[in-house]
């Protein structure tokens, strides 16, 4: 669990709408935790003869959304026979399907989608399984001493990596009740990421972004989202509902997400490709 | 222009149904236009300490759209003081914004996103600059001649690349009029690419899809949009409205186009990220 001070700190960030007021308030707490700041940084090299892997979900209206969310739709507005274009009308909330969260998703002064650097969307690839264990509880989650494992196994994460959690969840896509897993009070019990983790690949590796593939950032236990309001609060994005994360090395592949790039999104869908 | 025998084909393509009757008409006309297979192709080596440059505008209502299409509309549907968490609805035809052309705009059985390799969307970027043409002449688009004097000038089109035409049309994208440049008919006046040009590019060269930076991969003289059927009746792939062409060298970066992937698309806004 996430200290206390620490989790009061991201809520007040939640709540406030100054960059500084949350800047000053981690500085005190001594934390590493930095803003994003626009970077002309280099992508990671891709190796010779890369293949390219979808971790994308095929989007549409049977695809479970987070309770509440109306479905994928899609509506035809011209057709070949009408003059010779077909061409669908689209309508959805924003974050549906493999999608990314913007900041401003959680804070009210974060980066929409069109203000996330570009130089985030590209790179090292770091996949940490917690498989078995959410095999047996739905509420597991990513821990400091899971990405300690990682580095024992895989070497160190490098700096500027997108951090991407494998719980398996997918498997229940079949079955999107399983997948929602929703407990007697509407709530997804479903795997995701404890708040001192998402801290401490912030602080410690600069993480550009952090990736699960369940519906939620948060693992069902949590009950006030705080690894959303580390990460988004941090100018880090997240993206949600990847796919496919089994059929990639745990490290040494490159990601390439492609983030929407609507004036004020606060996510949306996101075709996210693994050069590996 | 187009041998009218070729766009005749092309268009009886666009009319019929099937596959194979296009390939045997195609065959027939010794052409060695070719479908795009499942590949399993790796990607092109990027260069180590690629920069990322983003080919994508930002997308919103006061972007310019095909005539006829309604604006991309974004409206609110919860906000941080309502639950923590901002999330907007989006409504929109596919073909807003820097977006990708399926198959199946064109083509009735063509494929839509859902179907598009992904190995398809890693490719060698290429960029051919016309705007000296475009500069005086609307209606300029990409020829053959134009491939013959990049090669000349950067040496062989790489097998499977995505060929980019560069007008310098966003310049115009201060006044939207001016981008849209409406003849008396309504019809957009605007650069871009020759059907043989089209043709010798995926005949010749094997390339993945060809873009350009205005609004139609058709250039405004055409009547029959067979740059449209000649690229998308051979399985290959469009971007149109692609940003900041000139920011990226002729050749050497390798483009990622992180194409929308829901179910039945016939295109969608795509972000477009090369790495240079």
């Amino acid at each position: 669990m996430c200290a206390p001070k620490i989790v009061q700190i991201a809520h007040d960030r939640a709540a406030a709408p100054t960059r500084r007021g949350f800047l000053g308030a981690v500085g005190a707490a001594a934390l590493a935790v930095t803003a994003a700041p626009a970077r002309a940084e280099p992508a990671p090299s891709i190796p010779a003869g890369a293949r390219v892997v979808d971790l994308t979900h095929p989007l549409g209206p049977a695809l479970p959304t987070w309770p509440g969310t109306p479905p994928f739709t899609v509506v035809p507005v011209s057709w070949h026979a009408s003059g010779g274009f077909a061409q669908n009308a689209l309508a959805y909330w924003e974050h549906s399907g493999t999608h990314l969260d913007a900041p401003v998703h959680r804070i009210p002064d974060g980066a929409s989608t069109d203000r996330v650097p570009a130089s985030d969307l590209v790179a090292p690839l770091v996949v940490v399984d917690i498989s078995a264990r959410a095999a047996t509880d739905p509420d597991a989650a990513l821990t400091v001493a899971d990405l300690d494992r990682w580095q024992r196994a895989h070497g160190p994460i490098p700096s500027r990596a997108f951090v991407a959690v494998y719980s398996g969840w997918e498997h229940r896509l079949g079955d999107p009740a399983a997948f929602l897993n929703l407990d007697a009070a509407g709530t997804p019990r479903a795997p995701g990421i404890e708040p001192e983790a998402a801290e401490h690949l912030i602080a410690e590796h600069d993480v550009v972004g952090l990736g699960v593939d369940t519906l939620s950032l948060d693992h069902g236990r949590s009950r006030d989202y705080a690894a959303h309001t580390v990460v988004l609060g941090a100018g880090r994005y997240g993206v949600e509902m990847l796919a496919g994360l089994a059929t990639v090395p745990p490290s040494g592949a490159t990601v390439v997400v492609g983030a929407p790039k609507h004036i004020g999104g606060t996510g949306g869908p996101c075709r996210v490709l693994a050069l590996v």
